[in-house]
């Protein structure tokens, strides 16, 4: 019914949503040869609004300069037709972001510009660097001298110290120097250039629109502009577009094994979109099917807990032939805040969106699907909820296998210790989220099931396992000294 | 998975769907005898926001004083913490809203207020009334002066004038003057009045709260609040609670038959709401069968058109023991605006809110459902759509009888002459529409499938049967004389 | 150099002068006949905005039709171009006001508008009414509901309800009714009336421009549109202008004697005008001029407090032969909040807007000249101030009489219990002043000085002589019964 | 009466001056050792709000960090008691700017903060540098990345990247790489240093409060906040504040002559501040009376144009021995934008804001006093103006040289080629501005009145000697290649 949660559709419960569930953090789009570059850009962005809410900017290049806008919000609100207008050229590209590292401040925003004696750049990263810390320490003690917080501003220090002579070697010279996740388009005068990192953690796909390239991080967005895919960029590859050709690079050294994060297939792209070796929507279903074999349930119905299980959850209820239904009704007009009376009312928290239909509940054995459990509250007050309408039975099913580790290479987790699952049996998980039964995914069922995409993955978040080893003391990325209270930052506006 | 579309949950797009999709006008909701009334009836009007998204009110009672707050907007913008404690009393009532008679206007919110001899009152309405015009006119002929465009002011200023004695013989003495429809909500001093019209065309049920008592649009409403449900106020029944004591009346002469609007079943009302007789979700599920009976189809997959077809789809896919798959993606951050390319894309109208999965579509056969076509330029697109991703065949199914005749009891729907179905074949609206086949519930099969609902409807809007009968001249309400320019509207502020 | 406190000139500001400073209640203007109604009254309010800086609004009218923007703010925020091209028509009324009797509402903005019979009717109105809460009672006790807290609103219900045909004869059967002050423009479909009341309290100018008839509060707002002034409006007249003609009756008993407000010549008027009899600005510097001959002074300067005693200042000077010295420096962009700091520093409050000047001061005898004392409490902290910065004695001249009584016909000052000079000699109010001598205009100085004018005043504030009789159980209206709690009125808007 | 002209007290006049009057940029203040820095930094930018309405922000310094926030707007729109609260510690800098190079951008805002391997520092800075393009393009080429388009923003590089080891070595270096004017603030973790450049173009007074150091731009802020005056600082003074102790270093070589803005004096200081040598009020009233010296005139009264003119305009009355008559009035309310009808009225544009008294100047002879000519067209309008309210003559007197010649070292004026007085003489101008006659205060006129002051003043807008050579390239600053198209400028933000 839906790519995404109701509730992500509303920007403003994100907050709500930030103890339950893991957030990607960016989508980045870049077009060259284009004479609307500014207003596909801005529609490649929209259609990539569910991987980041926060911030919107498009930079543009035209006769040796570089236009941009940026702002906190979402991309329909960030820019207007009068912005757009004032966005000349060609060549454009453009960042969603949800922050996963640095503060939640304008300065922030992405594409990133600078100038450099060869031209000015601009560049919009996804993905998360793990030595930015170290790096930024080091270039400081330099002179460089950061205006924001985030990650991503060490490469363009990097890229404008180098000593190389074109640009496009000035930047594989900066990313040669920094270690984890980066899928990011970067703008010159004249040229677009695509990088995905050696392990190819997060997606970025070529397309062609009227003669005029473009990349981005999902299918959809070229889906939305009428652009045919050419090829997903390869995992280590810099792709140079200059006067409308296409040159690509492999320059760096080629790691063990691939490590495409599999949290795209399971939960943050796009059910339209296609991602290597398969479409999510399919897996997505599959990964339900999977579901009911490993832990088949005697059940009255199949019930999606919220819209990003619901594609797992009609899988299963094919593979197992048990009916679907929607049986919790959500209130989509659940506000930011929500004033709550003095007296109790019961389960009131999950009440205010989500709402049981009795009548279909009454003495009927549910299995709730969803497609994570991160924190679990939800879950729990969810199964309470179930039962106070009526249901007899409560069986939950995960479409993906326990999340017990926190990703370093750019997604939004809790730490550790609140993971539900980390160090938490499945019967203990059980017991905690009121269920009569519990059932995951297996990693091995999750990695067989994957086989067909045909690429290595990262599941490091379920199995511990980091393919860029975490240098501890560096995971927590070095902040700037100087704290901004406020600045920009929409809600902290003196009134 | 929802009781609304989900962008209807998006106000900002209420616009966009104003051409395709009846709105409903109100909600009401009262509360007599808690300590907390302001913010239940805030919770109130939250589960009822589907009903009204333009403007929302609140008036409390305390100490024979009343206190008001009313705004446009939805309920969590409108309400703020300040607000609701600036609002004492333990009674209160609320109203939220969307115009179907009147100009968009802080001043048309309700609940409406006014002091009489007898003390003040407040009165909030859901419903249309189809004399309002002449009884208007007839009152400014004696000096009345009206403050609003709507036309529930005209029960106000009866009301005011009324000889009666008690405020509760002053409403009823005002009602017998109106014809149409009205399920309303008043506050006096110390007592709330429930009354619904004599035909009974909009719902209005009554709950019990910790001792307190409850009216509401839906039962919705009571759920949320952790209210109990009592029963349906009757048509033609007056409702006086005073005291904590609740009195019941049956003054107005009872009408050859009942008119419940059956739209509230088929589209309008949450699909977690008891209406008279069934649950709202059951019934469409029971409609969506029906319709797989009287027009089966060849087909791989059943996919619902919008959310709001979505329950009807899965009992059409039960029964036709063919696949469901939500195979059309929406994108949850449609904004306002949209600023489109000046280079046109293939159906760029369509796909900015929807994308169809090109990997599921691929050679199948869709039978593709929803429950209305109003004037039909969006099932023509989006069955383009589904072609231009691969389906071979579209075949539509609605889950309604054709809407041929507008609503003149309080839903806002386009006039005659721009309906689809009106004075078309449904061979015509097949071709129209782009679609291999179509078919719609015909309205014996609609109406015998509510035969287990014990009460009579309003089905005017497919029958063309008026239960109470409409003076053209008078059906298009006799607005204000004088023109507000934009006061107090949001939209219109001065820059 | 000015011809309104500074402060007054930042809307802001008020809030802080309330306790100081009486207020002028409301501007109106009219116009009759004029290709651009709305535009030219747009200018006019402009001219007029120091009487009113609450709400503003104008009606135009326009083939039967009336038209009306009104909004909270200034006219300048209150107006767009948008907005006045939505104000057809050639006849047209306006409205600022600073509310003295109802709540600060967007629903009190003026002009009120109504239907009747006899068409539509607006009106705006300057002046407050004596008796508008008894007549309010005993309309509402025969049906009649108010929309606003306004005493206005009275004379709008008293004319619907009127038994005579002409709508002129209406509003006059209507104005038979109440009592106290009204200086009032109304417009209908063809025709602008202009009515005093029978003792003239508020001013009220008839002027002409490119062949349209202009009524105005004062002279100023037809100096800014380029109007010529033809003459003041009489007490008790009443102005009809009709296709272009003008028709004046007095159809209202002469009372004994006239009572123009005197304060309009001392405070409230702006200083360019000409109120009957007398130039302001020549008035106030011979009321400087009589100041210095009934109390001289040994003194090295004259300093003006605030630029409202600047021209009384400039003739004291002029005539006692001292220098006139601005030594008193204002902050012009005090801000509507202010953060003090937690450590006291000496003379915050007053320090934040003035900062005397040392070098000017050291060692010198300063006369210090102002309009008015209300409460005081500026005058000595400003004494002290001026003394910690080298002032060597601090000698305060007044140009108006002793405040002792407050004002019932349309000005906002303090209860009589407030007000410094009521119950308090001379020498007292020197020394809680901490001034080393004090000298006020006396009653008989004032109207000496004022005979020249040649028409009678209301001087109740210094002489505590009502010319209307004031019932002390009805001098505060009764507000309604219900009490909106923040609607519409922007600082309570919920964030 | 004023220290600034009233208009300039209202932030949303600000554009309309700009072509008529020349504005200052920039305010600075610094505090070390105060439990309230943060609030008391507030009040002295607060004070120093005539400097500069387009942007302010606060950085302080606690225990190693900073903390910052900076925002477009007036100093009370930007800090609420929140935002206060959240900028800890007891050493704080403030800044308050109009831009002069660099565009109106949120980026562009003060102090300017960086990490250094020698810890966070932060700067705001007073003075234009005329060197700044060439530094930027020599350190961009150095790998450089620089975040505003301000050219302050050089020196915070040039120290970033200097090899001294501490850091006050370290600003010493990088100021030596500049040329210009600056009058700037830096915090260290621990120290407050505050440096004027060699020729002292910019004012910066030294004070103390309750033990703590303070430094501003001018006395008026150390008034408000009861701080006494210490001294100044000296051109080319580096004063170090750290552990409470003052150390003063003079490390730049000392130019053939010192070059304060005689322009302070003249207009821009507030008139309650002292600059070195002499009050500012009694400067202004000096140069009224040379002016009525050099310029005598027969004329009825004496009449200041603006408020700025006023000071002037009372020492030449009062040496003419002619009445001072404020016969100009000011609408206080002038907004942002001015709707004009379409038909002309006769000198709309200056009416708008200014009303001359009429009854004042029949048949008078009237001397009008301004401080500067900037393009004239004001007072040409003016005397227009007076002439049609019946003024017999129009003499125009001008406290101050004709200006010729643009200013590089901070001020914003015209260009030379829209300089009234460029190119034009005394007579052209009289004739352009439709005067009877003018007088200028003589560049000998102004020296002679100035020796007293016992410094060297640059008088380059008057004299077009410069005292720092402009490299005729480099006047224009290079801007940033990168153009931000409305990011966070409030005007521009979507609708």
């Amino acid at each position: 019914m839906s790519c995404r949660p109701p509730d992500a559709s509303l920007s403003r419960l994100l907050q709500d949503h930030a103890s339950e569930r893991p957030r990607d953090e960016c989508g980045v789009f870049g077009i060259h040869g284009h004479a609307e570059a500014a207003n596909i850009t801005y529609l490649g962005l929209y259609a990539l609004q569910h991987r980041g809410q926060e911030s919107a900017g498009i930079c543009t290049s035209q006769g040796g300069e570089q236009f941009v806008h940026r702002a906190m919000g979402l991309v329909s609100d960030v820019f207007s037709e009068k912005v757009l207008a004032r966005l000349p050229g060609r060549h454009a590209i453009g960042h969603v972001r949800y922050s996963t590292t640095g503060e939640s401040l304008l300065r922030n925003a992405q594409p990133f510009c600078a100038n450099t004696d060869g031209g000015p750049v601009a560049i919009a990263h996804n993905g998360n660097l793990v030595n930015a810390g170290a790096v930024r320490r080091e270039l400081e003690g330099r002179g460089a001298i950061f205006s924001t917080t985030a990650d991503s501003e060490v490469i363009v220090h990097l890229l404008a110290r180098s000593r190389e002579t074109s640009l496009e070697e000035r930047l594989i010279d900066a990313l040669s120097r920094v270690k984890g996740a980066f899928s990011l388009v970067m703008l010159t005068h004249d040229a677009l250039i695509a990088v995905r990192d050696p392990h190819g953690f997060r997606p970025l796909v070529l397309g062609r629109l009227d003669g005029a390239w473009v990349v981005a991080s999902e299918t959809c967005a070229l889906d939305l502009i009428g652009a045919t895919v050419e090829r997903h960029v390869d995992p280590g590859e810099v792709v140079v577009i200059r006067r409308g050709r296409l040159r690509t690079m492999r320059p760096f050294p080629k790691p063990a094994r691939g490590a495409f994060c599999i949290f795209e297939y399971i939960y943050f792209a796009r059910p339209d979109s296609n991602l290597p070796g398969s479409n999510v929507y399919a897996y997505r279903k599959e990964l339900g099917r999977a579901l009911a074999r490993e832990h088949p349930v005697q059940a009255d119905m199949v019930v999606p807990l919220l819209d990003s299980g619901s594609v797992a959850a009609l899988g299963f209820a094919e593979e197992a032939g048990i009916p679907y239904e929607t049986a919790i009704i959500r209130n989509h007009f659940v506000g930011r805040t929500f004033i709550e009376p003095a007296q109790s009312i019961r389960n009131f928290g999950v009440k205010i969106k989500h709402n049981p239909i009795r009548e279909l509940l009454k003495g009927k054995r549910v299995a709730l699907v969803d497609d994570s459990i991160v924190r679990g509250t939800t879950l729990n007050k969810m199964s309470t909820l179930l039962r106070n309408n009526g249901a007899r039975e409560v069986h939950v099913r995960i479409s993906a296998p326990p999340t017990i580790a926190p990703c370093f290479y750019g997604i939004d987790m809790p730490t550790r210790s609140e993971l539900m699952a980390a160090g938490r049996s499945v019967d203990e998980i059980c017991e905690a989220i009121g269920a009569d039964s519990l059932g995951y995914v297996s990693v091995e069922g999750l990695r067989k099931l994957s086989e067909h995409l045909k690429h290595d993955h990262c599941d490091a978040c379920f199995s511990d396992e980091y393919p860029v080893p975490i240098q501890r003391g560096d995971d927590a990325p070095q902040l700037s000294l100087f704290k901004p209270v406020g600045e920009s930052s929409r809600d902290e506006a003196p009134e």
